[in-house]
């Protein structure tokens, strides 16, 4: 079969390879994909950044956003049949630690992950644990059905404020999390999506198309302006999918108080803090999100995919043959693009 | 000023009279009505029924659901000014008793209602507690805003049931507030919205222009149908509407198990209900509800109103000039109407 | 090894027997057991009535609250090793349905139950799915950590009412569960535990022993004395645990508007309830609840028994050895009993 | 009558005073002090630091924890009467505001404080809003209902992490407010409470008479600590009491993943936090806490004080006469007491 494996520890350093295709074990199943998309995980990956240095052994296939079809299950695996539609979810938790005795299974603490530990679905099949997998409605689009990871994360940030239904939100960042999460608040009819981009003209205009009601840039005032929106009050809740301290900050004095902020995106460099001011006498609630809660997120999702109510297709900006896999990866380092789907 | 009166206590027994305009008390406001609707409640007075005939006093104003402008504002109530839009919660709550102290000021130990207990709004001007009026964004059309009390009763029952964004839900009656149920759980971001009616194809006819997914009729096998729309397990939510025993049963085998039935209804016979089986085993949950959480659904409402999610036009099917109130009272009667707005 | 076996389908039936010890599978674990206690389940079981008629199959081991040592871990159980000391939850939950996947296991689509559907722990040694086994703390005496399966009834019927501490509770009923959940709630800090018997005057006793602040039997005005004790309102939660009709509505009198009402007691028959003003207007929220949550009740159920605030010795009111069964389920049918446990 | 009055700008600087008696207005009530504490803010005013500079304008009578008996009610206040024994909520609301309306009264936006921005309680009269007095149950000894502002403070921090019955909780800091935190964490039934002092060895042994599990102090390696008492994974809750920088990144690192700090400690510097790692990888919930929900937070508090499980007595270190008030302010100021209360 083809596989895109990083075959060499620097940048690029990914080749489109002919495989053996894995055998599944006795708790798996060996799925067929249909179509995957390009994660920011992926772009470290590619880019061979520190994250990458420190977390990937080479040769190594990645990629964990997808959908596809299984072609064989696991002689353990009675519940799944060939030709059921999957997606999966790459957190593979071990179901009985105490985080998973809990329900945290995505903060499992002995957690490995498809695509960065173990071989991932840049290739035609795969076989991964029964466990992890969710069967799809195939009534579906499996461009759609392939954004459940990402569109997961956006989800779970979204509701981590709480039923969010009639709330004033904003949204920090354009990118595809960031857009995502500009539906999925939409969706769940938010009083107002306010989005906040920087400088990417073709972010903050793809976050207009998605549905936000106004999207302000780096020219813009935003903490006056959501202030002014919101009667004076402040958002209810700020999604923070950046990475960028200033945005923390921002992100706080545009809340209400006794507001949320949930941390989504990823700082290289501490943020120093105000609590007194800004977190004790405001009464916020910082909440760090990581990954998608297993399986309530994919339940809302699922639910939220069925309700026809996401705008999907403008994230969707580029969609390639797998065999362009390369390209795709280039498309995303642009920085000129949403989501991108591959197909098979 | 103008006013319609139950002048006798009997059915009908309403007359537009001229009588004195109200003076605000220190603790009041005083407002002109610029849009009123009708409730269940109205048409029970107008029928003089025999909650009516055990509630009502003659001679007495009644109505209670409104948007009006104020007037005149009460000397210790510095808080409104003359001009502001409000609406206002016919629950007059005390503020200081146990229930009031919990948050639970809609079942205010010593609650009055006017519109009921004292006189209400069918009228030009009406001088109302302060403490109970909600200042309306004036952007939003004044037939929406006077729409907040019963939208508010189908807020407050879709959200009993947490978080329904996702979700598969049943409403379970095609009146005015199943009406407005259903289009706020489509404005949450439900999966699917599913209506049951019985017979009235009007209402039937409603509930699809208003956006429910599907719609059942008394020729349906509902449980059967809900069933196989939910993959075989139910739906997680079911809101009763109608008053009818066999709903509140037919309702717990819509439902899945741990999943909940909000009752709105209003039951003229006890309902023999086997608990064991359907309550106990099945982790339902069961939920009164009454009228609107004090504030929190007037925010939730607001937010909605914000959103534009909510698809309201199809619901107010009349709308007259309050002089053709009585006209009014007889289209409600006959069951072929939605909401009947009339504005002054 | 030794078994109690339900070995003929009629009252009693049921004989100590040498059997073959179970061999344990690739996901499960062999335990030797250190304590059982005897469930009301089991008393069906032994006294074969029509719950059991319909369920069991003989010959069956039955018994499944318990707690043991493993003797040897399946082979694909690396988690688990020798010497732990373990109890299981009775509820063999599949892992994969829907409401598996929404964090119901215990109430699995696919679900069976060891000693009642397969063979249980009335015996020295069991293999049971590691996936159903909880690690104890080897710091608590056996004779409680028997009883966690009880004890977590307890306890998810005490905490479906939210948080109870500091707030005003009933239980209904005094039997070994009543008792349980009487110093749940009173470990949990709630302002008052009123405890409702009927005429077993050793039960009662045991629940003001237990730490009831007043027990009330059937002379008193129930109703009247909840609401003078606290101030008039009602009780925030109650916990029915009797099965009797009659608790349901007069535990609904005794709740306030807006409170719960729990229900774990089994029905026999309907029960003919007045929806409108008892549940509809008074808002109240009636709970189904079954078995414990998986792990969410157990973990709770540890950490009370790490907080030493449970007073359980006076609910264990015997102690034999388990050659001494037969004594046993005789002594829990005559009624005067609390727990009964068995040691090895 | 006698008032203890902030009389000059400086550190001291307040004098025992013979003023009039204050003349309740129509929404107040007048109330005879019996009891009251000294708070953290009454010694910021006696230690004149820059925050009293910046907030207080002298004269002024200060204090304001109390309970006293109304000899008064305004003419407007028809639900108390004289004779009825009440404390006080010392944060005066509007009540129409939009935190007030979403039951955020505590960060009403129109807030005042008595004892801060008005007249407090340091005195034999006082006229306070009605709608601001909690009426005490009678059976309750004065001492410990004057403690239900600090008490509530701990009750709102604590409980700010959800239900903590079962669970390990970790307070950081043995002052007042740290103390009455444990009490109450005990009296909810966690699992441990492990408490943290530094080196103020006559406040850790408070701690341990109030009935903390285990008490560390600054020679501890706390973070190891915490970690072995909960099996490795770390608290479920930490509560940030003091202030210290340092404490709330080790208040992280002792919590588990998806854990939650509760900051009520006030902060003199920024804090410099490494996001990444120590909240969005790890799921740590960050709470700002202030003051005492209005009323939930009141009834919790009421109904443990009702429960009897709160140790107060060993937190009330010092009883005085109000005349000896200045005495109580140096004790206080010296470290070695808990909550010192002063009667008339």
């Amino acid at each position: 079969m083809k596989a895109a494996v990083k075959v060499r520890p620097e940048p690029g350093g990914t080749e489109l390879l002919e495989v053996d295709t894995p055998i599944p074990g006795p708790n798996d199943a060996l799925i067929r994909m249909d179509a995957t998309s390009i994660c920011g995980t992926d772009m470290h990956i590619y880019n061979w950044d520190l994250w990458a240095r420190q977390h990937i052994k080479t040769p190594r296939i990645y990629g964990h956003e997808f959908s596809g079809t299984i072609v064989e299950a696991g002689k353990n695996v009675d519940y799944l049949q060939e030709g059921d539609s999957v997606s999966g979810e790459c957190h593979v938790y071990c179901g009985h630690c105490h985080q998973c005795k809990m329900g945290n299974a995505h903060i499992c603490e002995n957690m490995t992950a498809f695509g960065v530990d173990t071989d991932g679905i840049f290739c035609e099949y795969q076989a991964l644990p029964a466990q992890n997998l969710w069967v799809n409605d195939p009534k579906i689009p499996v461009e759609y059905l392939s954004l459940q990871d990402p569109l997961g994360n956006a989800v779970n940030t979204v509701f981590s404020a709480g039923d969010i239904t009639g709330k004033n939100v904003v949204v920090l960042g354009c990118g595809p999390i960031g857009l995502l999460s500009i539906t999925v608040a939409k969706a769940a009819g938010a009083a107002q999506v306010i989005a906040v981009g920087h400088s990417n003209k073709y972010r903050m205009d793809l976050a207009r198309k998605v549905g936000a009601d106004i999207v302000f840039g780096k020219e813009d005032d935003v903490i006056k302006e959501v202030k002014s929106l919101t009667d004076g009050i402040g958002a209810d809740a700020v999604f923070e999918i950046t990475g960028n301290p200033n945005a923390v900050i921002e992100g706080i004095h545009m809340a209400r108080a006794g507001g949320t902020l949930a941390l989504l995106g990823i700082f290289n460099e501490p943020v120093t803090l105000n609590l007194t001011d800004d977190i004790v006498f405001k009464c916020m609630d910082i909440k760090g999100i990581y990954g998608r809660k297993i399986w309530d997120t994919w339940i809302t999702t699922n639910g939220l995919l069925k309700s026809k109510k996401l705008n999907l297709d403008p994230i969707i900006t580029h969609k390639y043959k797998f065999n362009d896999i390369l390209k795709g990866m280039e498309t995303m380092a642009s920085g000129n693009s949403g989501k991108i789907v591959l197909t098979f």
